[in-house]
């Protein structure tokens, strides 16, 4: 049985997860959101070969304004074998390393809750934001790991792809979607660390950021997509993206256009936004926002600098609702790229495991 | 007669033309890029009460990397009235400043080069882009001032427009324009000095310019339309622009969507870009580039850090053309906002004005 | 009698105060940290005639992370003038305005606790940091202000000078200070709003605050003086500062160099810094950070972007202690500038002169 | 016999150059300032491993804002040995890889003009500023490469040391230098590419640069030592050196204090750096700067976003001279490093050998 209050004196009640790529920017999002989780306790670690021995203090170029948890400080990093991890995994490895480390782990039992991009597009890995498609977690019933060991995986999208599927959702729901434009600027963290070169950004915007357009395209589509039977068929809108990096440290925003099934009224619009609600806020999830989407009414707004700690990071944040000259209507979306954007992207879904029975 | 070559001897021969707002971070343009052309000399500097009667090295807060012209720093400024200024005036003024004065300039004779926004889409004012609508500079012929005093008033278009017209002109001519989507990422010399505050801009994306959007939707359809004996008929395709600006100096990035339309093949409109030349490159118009748009073949160009210095800051860079999922094809733009987005498009102008008898 | 512990039931025992300059970067800062506070409340914000008879949310540019308290965002900006003000009056002026103003709030029986730099080297008038020097707060006895009326004025000091006293405090006390040079690395929010232009800072070091060298050189030693009755002899060690401002947004960083008046050892100076703890400490004021220092053992700390938060942004963090080839000791101060160096830092002198009978 | 002007009817009598390094930072400024070089051209390219084979267009990520100059575009990148290398080496390699690599190229008999700190504090290795310790170049006569193949190693300072001491030489030689204390504010193209990632310096002060400050010291005074028979006497003033990166592209800025040996009027000191001359004024090097120091009398000058290019980038920008409280004076250093500070001293370097006899 499992305690929601985080009692210490019932701490052995939390489910013990593991975290592979633990030194990485979002490995470390990992370990921060997770210092005071009611249901999940950090482990085990697991990072790069030169990592492996030292403690996570020793190994970590730890890049977050808080302190690293003291307990997490000490812990020794383990190689990135399943041999001994605990039974739920957050995974945040670069996808050429998790296209092989990801199946390993399902192979042998883990669940793989994964923040890389290696298996999202795969018809029987899950690929899913727990307000918009709780229903996909369902696809890990037909994957052969699940059926041999118990394991499986199941994936967040990319953190471009998250806000704007968050922004989009309540319209496909209310009003139906026929074309999206989103053109992005994506802030530093986004590409990990060391990442960006400050030589290649100081005073610069890079007007690419490689196979980003493609997962955002394509992921859009899966996410909003329907569940027929063991499959899901990707939403039928016209979809294009066009990605820039600039001298942000955390915060994606985007300018969004839209195309509409239904003629509709501004007003409508932002009342599909901020009354949103889905699975994580019914269910109370210990990360899910009070409200998943939040319209700022200021001709200005949301900024990064000001606005992406709404929702403690979870929030997405839309502004700027006007018509458009080409499709129907443009609007600007601000996410938390390494929040909502990757490791609590992770957290929610297998807060929603968890709740849904996947973690028993 | 005329000299070209800047010889000092005939120096007298040059044409004395007047700055209006000549401190601010256009008129610092205008001065440095007057500095050694071969028609025109600086003889005149106005800026606002507070500057009147000093030097306008005493004056200008100078934010340009080379030094202030020795002549022009010991000019004193003067009051900003038609007496006593040259007859042809660089204007550079805030648009409510401008809608008031440059009608008094033009009154008194003046050529009015303007570089605000206050008279641009009035309908006997030409708005324009000498390699693009040369021919709209007739509408001067119909300005009142014109048939009183001989005075008139030219506009250059907004410094996001301008890229962005230079780079839809060719794909006009050769493929026709359907709809044109565009996300700007703007420097902060666009706002002027002191202009955009370090406090709003530091590690932060703002996505909202006042009146940038409208400014730039009809001003491009303006530029892009035909005269049509005394009138511009603006171009007929669908348009829609989000203006955000960014942390960088210099340089306006803009991610671009559009719909041509004849079906075409990257090679031609590339083709297009790279074989676009105007008449300032048949006049060989002293500040003309001598390539008014350049596509870079980089997967990762153009960038503002890099790229805004080509041809002088004359030259639009294109880079990106890839298929398009909503509209027929992306790519992106970057102009220098500060030279072929404000000064630069103003002495472009007032070259053409020049070589077509309108300063004789 | 006063709450502790912010009950609302009895919200009417807490002390009204008064903010003038409310929504400058620092009046912003005050009603942030007041938000919450156990012994305050705001009920007066008075800004400049523009703002007068709006409402704060109308009249404030916002520029925290954090939201605007709903109570705060609906109070009328009121005309700054002592009539119908409260008795405790928080001081964000420029000084030149503070000038004239703080006496009147004074002369009006106010307790004024000012963060501006008008009134701080007066020789009544208290300069004070809690942990450094509480005790000059008497100097406020022989105000004539204070005799007539009630109302005097405490004074916090300047930014930059802050982080280095509570650095030099605990030296001074245990081994005695014979020099001190300062080369700092200022924020650009230490400017106020809109401060500091983007043009001056982007990619760029202004080597020149106004004015800054001189405050800094002589509120340390008024700060590090001793009360000799009713006046303060100021230190007497030889002191030069350098002030240069950088693309920061918040924390003002310190490169220092000490010769002490005794020799000692590397682990005594940081035991010296670790250890220290002063009146907010002992009496627990509600504002007074757990440790006023502490010295980072990593090689490359502290820095801005990363430890500017520690102790709710009251802590003063030290790092690099090593030998210097000129002075003996040389070591890198940061503190948060517009926390611990202006609105934490009125409040903290509140919190100590409630403490002390002086708001009773 | 030589050429001064460049006329390509004599191109070949240039002196061919190598550039081990070609590919970092400081080898594209190598680049950059050699393309119209008179008595130089680029004739080969080494870089590590996996450039070998490749064009340099291909191997290189220029950053640079200036095009690859053609020719060198097309170059193949060679293997980094002296087989097959030119007799002149200009070298921009990390420490580590020099230490080994430069006394191989010395050996075989090249003239290795080197940027890298491996082999500068060697005691028969000059370490040179042209215009402040040309005489030191003869310590190359007592190398043992010298006497075996005719090959030696000459070194220019590190990019910190070098503006700091030419605005030092000066004062040394008029009025005696007593003690330097040195802060400095370093750019981030100091640390080569990629370097110093962006979320570690966006927003942010770094206080430390593994090795600078020792560097700096030990350089500072190598640099301004005497010559006695065949070794160099280092001067003995006292020196400390704090050591910081900022968010800058190019530009270290640089806050000094000095005591003198002899007392002295503001206005002496001043006229030291602009009368200062050295060698390469006197000889009209191709690469010298007209003047090496330039004081500036405005207050918040020099700045790296407005001065780094004075001189081509190889004049010393000095401003702020003011009495320090500790020492005697305290002034602003600001110096282009990778060009004053590494490619352009190497190059100067060179030309000093050339015209001294050394390349013969």
């Amino acid at each position: 049985m499992m305690s929601l209050n985080g009692d210490p004196s019932i701490m052995s009640s939390k489910i013990s997860i593991g975290i592979l790529g633990a030194t990485g920017v979002v490995g470390q999002r990992f370990i921060q959101m997770l210092e005071h989780h009611p249901w999940f306790e950090v482990a085990w670690l697991a990072a790069s070969d030169r990592s492996e021995g030292k403690t996570y203090a020793e190994a970590v170029r730890w890049r977050l304004r808080s302190a690293i948890p003291a307990n997490v400080a000490k812990m020794k990093v383990s190689p990135a074998a399943p041999e001994g991890a605990p039974k739920v995994i957050f995974a945040a490895l670069d996808a050429s390393i998790a296209a092989e480390m990801e199946p390993r782990f399902a192979e042998a039992g883990c669940a793989v809750v994964s923040n890389s991009s290696a298996l999202r597009m795969q018809s029987d890995v899950p690929l899913v934001i727990p307000e918009v498609n709780p229903e996909h977690i369902h696809l890990v019933d037909g994957q052969g790991w699940r059926k041999k060991s118990g394991g499986y995986v199941v994936t967040n999208p990319n953190c471009s792809a998250i806000g704007l599927v968050l922004a989009l959702a309540p319209l496909q729901a209310r009003f139906g979607l026929d074309a999206v434009m989103a053109v992005t600027m994506q802030a530093v963290s986004g590409a990990g660390y060391p990442g960006v070169a400050s030589l290649d950004i100081l005073g610069n915007v890079i007007p690419y950021i490689r196979n980003e357009e493609e997962k955002m395209q394509e992921e859009t589509q899966k996410l909003l997509g329907t569940m027929n039977g063991t499959r899901v068929i990707p939403a039928q809108f016209a979809m294009s993206a066009q990605c820039n990096r600039v001298a942000v440290e955390d915060g994606h925003t985007e300018s969004i256009s839209v195309r509409l099934k239904t003629k509709t009224e501004p007003q409508e619009i932002i009342a599909a936004w901020n009354d949103f609600r889905g699975e994580p806020q019914r269910l109370k999830l210990p990360s899910a926002p009070e409200r998943p989407v939040v319209y700022l009414e200021a001709n200005d707004r949301p900024q990064p600098r000001f606005d992406i700690d709404m929702g403690a990071g979870m929030t997405t944040v839309v502004g700027r609702l006007r018509p458009c000259g080409v499709l129907d209507w443009k609007f600007t979306v601000l996410s938390h790229n390494t929040i909502r954007g990757a490791a609590g992207a992770a957290v929610l879904n297998a807060e929603l495991l968890k709740a849904t029975g996947y973690l028993d």
